[in-house]
């Protein structure tokens, strides 16, 4: 087994999770009191960071260890655990990209964070460009389809 | 404290970690026998994986709590822990994207991953096109100088 502590917590944004429009939504990642604002030197100059996070509210008897139909919807094709970003997994950890606002001390003002409120926070790690996916990207029909409204709705 | 339980082991590739040249290495991804390939189903519909892993050789008294000089590079700025991505971070865990070059029951063949054989995995997600950073990127220059080198080296 490996322990972790959480090094910070979401304060704002969403108070329950929900599944679509999630770039609306502004949020300040605090770290935790043992850190100071060191650790976040020269987060400032980039433009986006990658938060790793803990499903905190997933209870361990919801857990997915085989295959399932993303988002329960039966049109869409049975598929993995660890072929699919829901919640529901295995260690509960989400690992999302959202936009640095501002930083403050020990506060990262952030947008489009899919995490809601109290969410406890593992790791914090800038987006480097280099990082990206080397080569095309290639996914299969339903993964754009459940992505359609994540971000920002369409009128 | 969170408690997490790998899920897979990287299997070849790389005895040791050294900093570049990366996109040379293939490796297994090899998942815990209480998993099926049911798992996994569907993966190879995607080019590219996410994988959250353990730097399990880094030494917990080794750990950045502050800010240091990425790779102890002194011409380049000192920069918060979490305004970099090295490996001697809190919590320790490495974020990195890889190829699939195929997926057989349990196993995944993948390129490109920057973790040593024998580390131990804590989650899998594929690589949708929508969770790439919203927006442009910036990045302070001493990031592009860094990772010159780190997944092709150039002749």
């Amino acid at each position: 087994m490996i322990e972790l502590e959480p090094v910070a917590t979401v304060r704002g944004g969403r108070g329950e999770a929900m599944d679509d429009d999630w770039d609306r939504e502004t949020a300040v990642i605090e770290l935790d009191s043992r850190f100071d604002g060191d650790a976040l030197a020269g987060l400032a100059e980039f433009s986006h960071a990658e938060i790793i996070f803990h499903f905190d509210r997933v209870a361990a008897d919801r857990v997915e260890t085989g295959a399932r139909h993303p988002r329960g919807r039966a049109d869409w094709p049975l598929v993995g655990i660890f072929a699919q970003r829901g919640k529901n997994r295995p260690n509960r950890l989400g690992v999302s990209v959202c936009a640095i606002v501002a930083v403050e001390g020990r506060r990262i003002h952030v947008r489009g964070l899919d995490a809601v409120d109290g969410t406890p926070v593992i790791d914090i790690k800038p987006v480097l460009r280099e990082f990206l996916p080397r080569g095309e990207i290639r996914q299969p029909d339903w993964a754009g389809q459940l992505m359609v409204d994540y971000w920002t709705r369409q009128a």
